[in-house]
């Protein structure tokens, strides 16, 4: 086998090993309530979600990195799982879990793509840089969305409080895009507002 | 409404609109055989396959483009539907039902986005430019790769020859990128030998 031969072996073992991320199930649901959303079509959908709004980003954003960044950041979820957020996790356990599979995976790859991804991986994890700022703010963002079209889905599941989105999606959303949060915190008050009275209509009837 | 908020209505109805996009079933399997791909999860796969690949293109490309195409270029199949490459269908059919389908779902974005990405997906379906051009041998790639380690999939279906592959896939590799080619039709040759000594042995069995 040639150094070249050699060197596309690395790269196909890697392209094969990530289809696994299409058999990751998140905890939302598409929009149509139809199933579990997978990490693989999730990542797909921001980096559409980050191109479409990049204009109401904080500080100016290279949205190439930004894309690039949200491709890669769910891969290491092969091997650690998906982490709602709306549920209690030792954050350093998962962060050990993590950085384990970005080793084992992004290892497949010839060794400069290897140090590139890890470094954008790891950039993203960090939350420090504008680009990962913004790219943070969109992976919260989109589910909220698509949670709202959806009927509630995980929120009821886990019967998340229109408070808990604030502290857990919206200072996250706000820290990389605040226009975005400020528009979509009226969707989410809209959405409290009209699931309680729906609730409390109900209970009327059950009496 | 504010036009800000008018501007970002249009932009999250697009947003939960391609959500569709991961309802849409392909003719290939995922890798482990499970089920179907799904053309969501397939663009987010290429993308990844662009990325990784970029050295073997053929003229300088811009990657960035590249993946702007590679996330866009299946949302048409929102309305249109996946058309299998080794299903005879009429292109000219397809190709103005998927121009329609670009109308109404770009159509639902603000103007500016709606044109510029009407641009890169008109850009990417002619398969002129260098980066359509590298952009098209991917998404034709990508698959050829899966199927073989999948155990053959839609080849087995549809019964497709080791020709077939070359004239119908290998031909638009090449011109993007030659040297991916003749790597992986070297694969393919393997893949095609093996299988039809399984086939001959498996024959022999049952005389």
């Amino acid at each position: 086998m040639t150094p070249a031969e050699l060197r596309l072996t690395h790269q196909f073992a890697f392209l094969l090993e990530i289809d696994r991320l299409k058999s990751v199930l998140r905890a939302s649901e598409l929009v149509d309530g139809s199933r579990y959303e997978n990490s693989a079509e999730h990542s797909w959908h921001i980096c559409l979600f980050a191109l479409v709004l990049a204009e109401h980003a904080e500080s100016a954003v290279q949205i190439d990195r930004v894309i690039k960044m949200l491709l890669l950041h769910d891969i290491v979820e092969i091997d650690a799982g998906d982490n709602p957020i709306h549920l209690a996790v030792d954050a350093a356990k998962v962060a050990a879990k993590e950085a384990a599979a970005a080793d084992r995976i992004f290892g497949l790859l010839p060794d400069d793509i290897r140090a590139d991804f890890q470094d954008i991986w790891s950039e993203f994890e960090a939350a420090q840089s504008a680009d990962a700022i913004y790219a943070k703010a969109i992976d919260r963002l989109a589910p909220v969305i698509q949670i709202m079209k959806s009927g509630g889905g995980s929120w009821t599941k886990y019967n998340v409080t229109e408070a808990q989105i604030a502290s857990r999606v919206g200072s996250k959303v706000a820290r990389g895009a605040p226009k975005l949060w400020a528009y979509t915190e009226k969707l989410v008050a809209a959405y409290f507002k009209e699931n309680s009275q729906d609730k409390s209509a109900q209970e009327d009837v059950a009496l």
